[in-house]
């Protein structure tokens, strides 16, 4: 049986600029528009040329090699003759192979928001496409607050799909503008349209302000529309649009999706999903989200012990999908809930192979949970765990031994009569023999700290240059000043590598310091 | 015509501690059960009673006081009577109102992963709940694999039900354990499931494997199931459960579902729901999720200029609901008017009226969004804005003047040769002229500096006796050791209250002052 094509278009540049705090310089859209152009995606829409400096430098040329470049932009302003609109000729006159146009098919938003009459906007909107077809690219129309408009007047909302449909759009896009349609209305909704258009003409543009955006789109996909808008890890307004990187896995491997429809994501393409997902959150410059579903670092991660050796015996246990399908890996977490399967496949992940009746793995497991009941956390900091385990046999090198340190904090008026607080840390390192003493101010105790030992490694000096320090994070255990702390270090290197440290005291700079500590041998055992 | 009745179970303490990273203290459980149990929810389950020391403690007491209390476990191990299996008795034992048992529902994994006969799986099923209601409490029961089971093995997973209906279980719960399952399956498997148990007594349990936990859920309620298990925030091992931050609102708001069932949230407690949410992201020491639905402060924001302008002709534009219907607030980027009235029930609430037009009150306004912007968070910190309000009104009292401090952490070798970590504070104090000089030791620098500050404030000492703080809490707003560091210091005294103050700077120790002082002042103006 021939299977049906679905065709996915991305909006991140476009719809997904309306994130809060998001802003994309050219430099990244053309970044982004490759990473979807390599993932196999359909269309790509770039943007609003004519509305910004950036969009408009953005379409001066055709930045997708596979996926047709889409234009986006408002139909024919009212009053003006299509020929005589400044905006129309900026679209038409792009780079793009496609224009797509918004077009509100909810009555009530045609008189409140533009002022014009419903059938000055349907005008407006069949002079649109054939201007673009005219200009010999394709029509696709974005019906702006489609399911809404229905529910408030069915009849104008289906004639903005008409007007579209006789004017010869290539898609007509029925979005959920508001984000609040429930995924059983949709279904209904998109089972009449389809009385009037074909479902290889229709898409789906939902948003996620009930967390169904994609419940939303598949419902769409099985009432019969055959294109889904989205964006890359669910950007966008408000809540968000599509995910597109949770929508691909779930098209392309799961049986009810997979034997009936073909998308351009190959399983070759999809296995790259996850480091996609991670560089454009690399370009957005934030952590990835850990529980995203398929690509997420603990989207196949384990904690419970119980669960461990159940997956194990049998991976489909715990795991609705191959993690490597996605491009992901399963992750067995060392924890107080953890087995000694836990501790085998952490310690093989990283090159430590040693059998399940090795004395030393009891001797390991007691540790760990010794110092998680201190308040350590390994599931967070497997790098320190790599250490605790090459420290028990013994194998673990002594770059530089700090012999001592002092940190000082002085809050008080300067010279001007200004209050200001300083610090500055003193640090002595004991490298192979060499005694070497360093000291630095920081904008705390423990950047202080930090910079100070990063002075002087010695003959180590070099080996550090990359090592960056990308986030920070403290948590009080219990109780009030006096109380333990337990901090995370997240750190980085010219590899792209990240790794994670722990360290605990009673003391704040004790802790920061141990997990510092950790990280720089850490960055020193890998350059070994 | 009346309404069914839909109930809302909640596992973010037991499921939701399989999350990657969450570790829960005592002290945790207690204040996250308090939220629930006055959010409405009607099952807390608890934990794991005999699994770990935190656990067994947490249920020593009754921790709600609407809710039903509900501890989760194993059923009967094979080979051992009910009566002498020490699981069974920790469960029964306890202070919980209900007991909710796992049970293998996937005959291959009862062979696999328990290593018994399918029979006697659903024997000790049929024992444990016997168990549970002859110790007077009531039985729930979680078929773990449900789906995964019925699609292998149909009738031994509806057996597992039929057996646990049998046996006199309250709720028999259906868990999408994997979450690979499609929201049409979900409803297809549950109507089949409506022939052999009522509607009333079945739950679901969805994870967000494929991002559709939510939707999963809904869709098993439409299907006829009346019971809905979730965490708080979507908290849980791999990608999380059903997150019922996001499902409740809907629920209660949406006419596909308000017009057809209650829930134990009324419209008063739903108001409470952005505040809950982000009190639990407190707990749990991390940023809350901007793009949350309903919850989350950029899921009604909006930056599109003609996205605002339609906003303010008519919110229905670009807003599925009312923001205040669920505690949150309207964001226009561009002109931030949201907000005056919170202000005024807040100082209303500190014993200060003002009238709406006051000018100060803008002034109060563009103060608190100028120092949030700067990292500042007062939602969680009133006693810090009830401050800032006397200081804007120039009525704010100063007790003492810190006019210096100086905090040093020295680790080093001491006399006998071990490595040991002295933190020292110094502080310089004018009050009302009189200079006081204290130092004094502590486990880190900020407890130094705290019991410098109480030595010796003159004629305030005796006034500051009972103040002490009961927790501390730090949070790094953004990057490595040079970032923002906000601190939050609670304090409690002798007549029970608690107040947060707030703190901000590069500079822990500086972040930590100021949260301090304020703390110091706050309880020196309630005993003026």
């Amino acid at each position: 049986m021939t299977k049906e094509r679905l065709y996915l278009f991305d909006t991140t540049l476009r719809d997904g600029a309306q994130t809060t705090g998001v802003e994309f310089s050219l430099e990244d859209k053309i970044a982004i528009a490759r990473l979807l152009d390599g993932l196999g995606i359909d269309y790509v829409e770039g943007g609003y040329p004519g509305a910004n400096v950036v969009d408009t430098a953005f379409f001066s040329e055709k930045r997708t090699e596979n996926a047709d470049f889409v234009a986006f932009g408002m139909t024919k302003r009212a009053g003006r003759s299509v020929e005589n609109d400044p905006g129309i000729a900026d679209l038409i006159g792009s780079s793009a192979d496609a224009v797509c146009y918004v077009s509100k098919a909810w009555d009530h938003q045609v008189k409140l928001a533009l002022g014009i009459s419903t059938k000055e906007n349907l005008k407006g909107l069949a002079e649109s496409v054939q201007a673009a077809r005219d200009a010999g690219k394709q029509a696709f129309v974005d019906c702006e607050h489609f399911f809404d408009g229905y529910k408030a007047n069915r009849a104008y909302a289906l004639d903005c799909v008409k007007t579209a449909l006789d004017a010869g759009a290539r898609w007509i896009v029925l979005c959920d503008t508001n984000g609040g349609t429930m995924p059983s209305e949709i279904e209904e909704i998109v089972a009449d349209v389809l009385t009037i258009a074909p479902g290889d003409k229709l898409g789906i543009h939902a948003h996620d302000d009930t967390g169904q955006a994609v419940a939303n789109s598949l419902a769409a996909v099985r009432a019969g529309v055959r294109q889904i808008q989205g964006t890359l890890n669910g950007l966008g307004e408000r809540c968000g649009n599509a995910n597109l990187v949770t929508l691909i896995p779930t098209l392309v491997l799961k049986p009810v999706f997979s034997q009936r429809f073909d998308t351009g994501v190959t399983a070759e393409k999809l296995e790259t999903l996850t480091r996609v997902s991670r560089a454009f959150d690399e370009i957005l410059n934030r952590g990835p989200n850990r529980q995203a579903p398929y690509v997420g670092a603990s989207a196949f991660a384990t904690k419970a012990g119980i669960h461990a050796s159940a997956i194990a015996k049998d991976p489909t246990t715990y795991e609705h999908v191959v993690p490597e399908s996605v491009g992901n890996e399963r992750l067995i977490m060392v924890s107080q809930q953890a087995g000694k399967s836990n501790l085998l496949t952490t310690l093989k992940r990283f090159g430590i192979e040693m059998a399940k009746d090795d004395p030393r793995l009891d001797k390991l497991l007691r540790q760990v949970k010794e110092r998680e009941a201190r308040g350590y956390s390994y599931d967070g900091a497997e790098a320190s765990f790599f250490m605790l385990a090459h420290k028990m046999l013994g194998t673990l090198p002594k770059f530089f031994d700090v012999t001592s340190y002092r940190s000082a904090i002085e809050r008080r008026h300067n010279a001007k009569g200004e209050m200001v607080t300083v610090s500055e840390a003193v640090v002595k390192i004991d490298v192979e023999g060499e005694i070497l003493m360093s000291v630095a101010e920081g904008n705390g105790p423990i950047n202080a700290l930090d910079l100070a030992m990063r002075k002087d490694l010695g003959k180590y000096s070099n080996r550090i240059d990359d090592l960056e320090l990308v986030d920070f994070k403290v948590r009080i255990l219990d109780g009030g000043t006096g109380a333990v702390t337990r901090v995370l270090i997240e750190s980085r290197d010219d590899t792209g590598e990240r790794w994670f440290t722990v360290g605990v005291s009673p003391n704040i700079i004790d802790a920061s310091f141990e997990a510092l500590y950790e990280s720089f041998t850490y960055k020193l055992m890998k350059t070994a």
